[in-house]
């Protein structure tokens, strides 16, 4: 597999770090800090889930009462979720600890937590580790904290860019992780993204939501959307490039496209480690009368373990394709309308096996490691892209054995 | 496993017959014939796939024309689906030449087919092997009908049910296939249920779509609704029990009942004999605003690769269960009124783990075959049953090597 994280340069101010607290029962790094410079703004889109996680209440309280966040808190190896009020309340007590050691307020700390559904967190294990890791902040430490947020993942996962505006440059940076359990709905599992833009907090918000819903709100590994599901904007302002604040701002266009781009990169990074994956699969449904019924066409498809199995084996299963659009409960659909490419075969027009189509064709593009499944529907101008990965032996074996 | 194949009793003038026309590759019976008394009724549910199979769209075709079907003509090996205008021709010619053989008109034949999509189907194989299958019928062919429907099963599949009244009797019997692509949406891939009641065509009808709806749309195995689903229900009248007229006929009540048990059978038959399946999971969803959603909730459990690979590992992962929950799009759901059961062990309630609950407890439900998950909304009155089965390596095994 590909690096997924890639040389990741120092943002002015922002410091991280990551440590060993004892949670995971297996060691390795699972605690880690992120300090933003004073000033800096942060917004974050959360899971959906009804059942979510305490820190994701916490979060949402903190954020709705301040956005001058200054430390991101994480810990992986147990997800806090489920817990109930006792799950809040270890929440609130490790922003209440970390507030006091560096003279805050709780709300300018936001939790997070992943791992484990339903087990107590041990929060004093986490409050005990908070003098060691605040002395290790250092603003070269990326890869470090994309290495503590790991669960199942096999990869840290990070992104990064930078533009340039009349002589002076703004960053985008992002570290990431996901690798199960995911279908965000809102956002991955976590994701951190920072930049150095100054940009008013209205306009924040507004790039966290759009960049989440092109990037991390579609893709889907197994269709299961976690408790826990977080991703933070920050902006430290600290770059030299003049103050974002209206759309009409000439570098706002160049800000947003960086800004997706370190979104996306970081999501497809999380298909591209899903447990157990060995294709890369980007699906492109067009022709749509809606953007939902692209996105119901796409899904269906992404979430058929008839067709995952079927790339797994690399086999150009192409009905198994088929059946899942026919069963996307799309209204009145004319299968006579619809063409379905492989890449750049085509196997499917007029509801039946192309007439052009041979299995070696199919059979060259399903030996690939990235394959694209394009869907015309003939109904409309709507598109939407999605990205998945195939359902493999390795998928059932760490799905079977994650507590053991 | 235990057989899911009961001795089948012979029903007057219903006779079967099962041959090798060398559709399958590998061989085996791929052609099935049944034949119903003149008389007989019958009705039938079928995919709402909007890629419906050939044989699908001609059933649809000749059962709206008339009612007194004479022949079930089944191959299996090949779906004849997505398979565009030839598809359908085929299927018409099929009938044609055993209406032609027998002197019938062809709408009193129903064309059934299962297998791969997407291949032409060989139909000049089936018109072939029509003599000598039609010299082979025989009222006790029950066993061997059952068999040569067969694709990925690994066991045949009937029940059968009698109902006495006033010294006279009723018998149903029905034989179904069907074990991957499962998520029946009218009904499972193919069901042939026939009756020696006499019952007016309307009744019929009901009855059908009534016990279809509380059986073979009740079960999923990984939500992939097959192209080719159908599902019929045939009386000859033969039985001595005066006809069946209105549903306050006293016989009424009892048939409905034999009937659905008999439809339940054979949904549930096939989900024990899932592709790789080692869990038979029942999901009782109480407790709902309405039924939809609790239809919502147990299809999101039962879709949930992680919980499904948790089943498999007999691992009593329930926060798992309750993320699947949290994620089923239900309105407003307070978390807090919902209840979770491992059959008799309650596992979750107040949002989280139960006071109650132990790991041994829940180990030792999560260690037998048969376990029903219990899920109690608290937001009102209804509730919805559904069957599935769990995700295993021989799930990817069976669906990865399926073409080769």
């Amino acid at each position: 597999m590909a690096e997924l994280l890639p040389s990741m340069p120092a943002l002015d101010g922002v410091r991280l770090a990551a440590a060993r607290c004892g949670i995971k029962k297996k060691g390795g790094l699972d605690l880690v800090l992120i300090e933003l410079p004073e000033g800096s703004l942060t917004t974050g889109v959360f899971t959906q889930n009804a059942f979510c996680a305490a820190p994701v209440t916490v979060c949402r309280e903190h954020l709705s009462s301040t956005n001058n966040t200054r430390y991101l808190l994480i810990n992986s190896g147990n997800a806090n979720a489920c817990t109930g009020a006792s799950g809040v309340e270890s929440s609130r007590a490790s922003c209440a600890a970390l507030a006091s050691m560096v003279s805050i307020e709780p709300q300018q700390v936001l939790p997070f937590s992943t791992g484990v559904i339903g087990e107590p967190l041990p929060v004093e294990k986490i409050c005990n580790a908070l003098p060691e890791i605040y002395a290790e902040l250092s603003e070269r430490a990326w890869e470090l904290a994309a290495r503590g947020i790991m669960t199942t993942d096999t990869q840290p996962k990070g992104a990064t860019a930078t533009i340039q505006y009349q002589g002076d440059s703004i960053t985008v940076n992002g570290i990431a992780k996901g690798a199960g359990m995911i279908r965000p709905n809102m956002a991955t599992m976590l994701g951190y993204i920072v930049t150095d833009a100054a940009i008013s907090p209205e306009l924040l918000i507004e790039l966290s939501k759009e960049a989440a819903n092109l990037s991390f709100n579609r893709i889907t590994i197994d269709g299961d959307t976690s408790t826990n599901d977080s991703c933070t904007l920050s902006a430290t302002g600290r770059s030299s490039v003049e103050p974002i604040t209206t759309k009409d701002h000439p570098v706002y266009a160049l800000l947003r496209d960086a800004v997706v781009s370190v979104y996306r990169q970081l999501a497809q990074a999380i298909v591209r480690d899903a447990e157990g994956a060995t294709k890369f699969i980007t699906l492109d449904v067009s022709g749509g009368a809606t953007e939902q019924e692209c996105l119901d066409v796409a899904y269906a498809i992404a979430h058929s373990p008839l067709v995952k199995t079927a790339f797994f084996a690399s086999d150009p299963n192409w009905g198994r394709i088929v059946a899942a659009i026919g069963y996307a409960g799309l209204q009145c659909l004319d299968v006579n309308l619809i063409s379905v490419y492989l890449d750049d075969v085509l196997i499917v027009e007029k509801g039946g096996r192309a007439q052009s189509y041979t299995e070696e064709a199919g059979q060259r593009v399903m030996n690939q490691t990235d394959i694209t499944i394009k869907v015309l529907l003939g109904r409309g101008d709507c598109r939407q892209l999605l990205w998945t990965s195939d359902l493999s032996h390795e998928y059932v074996t760490i799905n079977a054995e994650y507590r053991t």
